[in-house]
């Protein structure tokens, strides 16, 4: 199956700049796919500092444990991706794929293996020849370039439909630093093949615990504010690398007033990656923007949302050009937050569709068939209870989801 | 759109007898449908014992809070279902429909309003006209007949391809007592029309306490074991009546040792019911028997079979014929129990897929996609971890679900 570019794909891809104290390659281990790259890397001259948010399964896979044990060290010199394969419930051979390629890694940048993080995204179960990285892995590492970023960010590419890039400036102590960010993921976030990761890297010099404090603060609203299916990945992966280029003092603490212009691109930069992996949701025709306000906290805020994006019938609706509201209504019940059924008010766009429980006295039959045909929809809910409020980003469910997972492994 | 029957089907339906002391009837109110009943009446001449479990849903439909205050009364004349209009979410006015209705079948009855009970399964947010049931009602009550089973199962369908009929019998002191159920439902749990409702019927004279006891019993192992796309309607419904025809002394008490086989012919009906909605699934192709066993607890191995049997992801390889066992990983690790990675066996029906945490040394493909050809597949997870285990029952996600209920509304 050779997918279509997504509907919703944007209209240009960024062109990310050279961010300082950064280099790039991607190349191709053949691990699954033929004709074209499945490796990529970064490398980072000096020490960078990293911050991470990884997987909460239960089940993760081995380069997510190996990053999980590599984090608090603080400091990067190579980041290697590969795609085709998860080496995720590979049992002790994945430990030692993660440990070989690492060594690898680590030989070639002249580095400690502490210092080398790794992600796999593909299959799960199917152990990964680490050995077929060798001698390639060495000599991209060699060959990586300041302006490889969009070559790195299609080699991770699974059933992506486009390359997932963005970049940010901030201006700080009056000099322009850069936050360069790539993607990949068409599922929030299916575990064979749409993994979501994302490695985001800034010139700044930003210490580790505090990249790794923006990076806690911000995740909330962006990568974990989206879903495709509900399906959490062993491997969903969020990097933040700071190379410290920039000839501005460091920044270090949370209280510091030049961390607000970077602070505030970090958060939309990750926005952008978020969002982009929505629009390439696996057979994704419409883009779910939920909004949800009026309720008891911002935490329940968050859990009704999501129970809206992720039900498959209001899901189903979306694909149908259906304003079900009916359906919002359950999907609000089901999530067993606090919500009094007959203070609910439910929009569709700018048009009212229920009112204090019952559909809105005006409520025009047309007039939303006509808002449903477009292709980013946008459902507001006012639970009228308190102040707390959230928005999700979710996508529609249709025949062509089905197609894509029921055919995928074979 | 007309659809087929389900794949799934029983080939036979059951043929239910008749059951001492309720008589039931089936009309057509014309609410949505033409050429079809969508109204059916059960009536017990003497007051039955009456048990119920209602849907959890924050956002219930008016008729559930009318069950809901009704209960505590424990005495049941008359039930009232009518599809086509779920009377969910429409405010005051829905208020007003269930008490309308309610005081036309106790005139009509002979009885209070208290002991008369109503469903309504179909579109939400559209005002139910009660009025329509005038004159229909009373008519259906007169000529209620206790032959009346079939008809009543077909007018409660919805998106139902087949209805639900189950029977047993027990025998109590020596007596054989009867106890018949019908059930629709092709969701567990869709709102609009594919809302689970079960009504089951008993001779036995069984105290409405010992029955509203036995029912919570037994409803988490099969009503709360199914499930079809994991969204919960707002107006499910599983109510049980005892009419206490049968010539034996009263059972009232848990500790009765006289209740054992009366409780393994309920537990058992009630399985029967609850399969049959699954194998009436929106777009099933395949039955899905989810068997966790070695949790930390029973309540453990509950949220994890559920985790398997509503992922999208499991589902979508179960359409495609693909024992996608890394997709069986992910959601175990999504659920957030308990789980070591390392310590997981997998099987397909009796074939091991992998074992202590990676793919099964004899692990036979060409085996396993021959298995993935049945309709009824079963997923084992062993935790290996404690005592705790749990069966539940899901199906496939096909192309056929996303028709359905893209197409539903309009």
């Amino acid at each position: 199956m050779t997918p279509k570019v997504s509907p919703l794909a944007p209209s240009e891809y960024a062109t990310l700049p050279q961010v300082g104290g950064v280099r790039l390659a991607a190349a191709s281990a053949g691990l699954k796919y033929r004709d074209r790259d499945d490796v990529m890397v970064m490398v980072f001259d000096r020490p960078a500092a990293i911050a991470g948010v990884l997987t909460r399964s239960r089940c993760p896979s081995a380069p997510v444990d190996w990053c999980r044990a590599n984090l608090p060290g603080g400091a990067a010199r190579v980041l290697v991706v590969n795609s085709g394969n998860a080496n995720a419930f590979t049992g002790k051979r994945g430990a030692a794929a993660t440990a070989l390629t690492a060594q690898m890694a680590a030989d070639a940048a002249g580095c400690e293996r502490g210092e080398v993080f790794l992600s796999s995204t593909g299959v799960i179960g199917e152990p990964l020849e680490a050995a077929r990285f060798d001698g390639i892995l060495q000599q991209a590492i060699g060959r990586a370039q300041p302006e490889g970023w969009d070559a790195a960010a299609r080699a991770i590419m699974t059933t992506d439909t486009f390359p997932k890039l963005a970049t940010r400036t901030a201006a700080v102590d009056g000099m322009a630093v850069t936050l360069n960010g790539i993607a990949k993921g068409s599922g929030m976030i299916a575990p064979d093949m749409a993994t979501m990761l994302a490695y985001i890297v800034t010139d700044a010099p930003v210490a580790a615990p505090l990249l790794q404090a923006l990076l806690n603060r911000h995740v909330n609203a962006t990568f974990n504010a989206i879903t495709v299916d509900g399906d959490t990945s062993t491997s969903d992966t969020v990097l933040a690398f700071a190379t410290g280029v920039a000839e501005i003092p460091a920044l270090t603490d949370l209280d510091d007033p030049r961390l607000a212009p970077f602070e505030a691109a970090l958060a939309d930069l990750m926005g952008d990656l978020a969002l982009q992996i929505v629009r390439d949701g696996e057979g994704v025709s419409k883009l779910m923007r939920v909004d949800i306000s009026g309720a008891i906290s911002d935490e329940s805020a968050r859990i009704i949302a999501l129970s809206i994006a992720n039900s498959p019938l209001v899901k189903t609706a979306l694909a149908g050009g259906d304003a079900n509201w009916g359906r919002v209504v359950m999907a609000v019940g089901k999530a067993g937050e606090p919500a009094d059924r007959d203070r609910l008010d439910i929009r569709f766009g700018d048009l009212v569709a229920a009112t204090d429980g019952e559909r809105a006295p005006d409520y025009d039959e047309a007039a939303m068939t006509d808002y449903m045909r477009g292709d980013e929809i946008r459902i507001a809910v006012d639970l009228n209870l308190g102040e707390g409020a959230f928005t999700a980003w979710g996508c529609d469910l249709t025949a062509d989801y089905v197609a894509i997972n029921a055919d995928y492994r074979s």
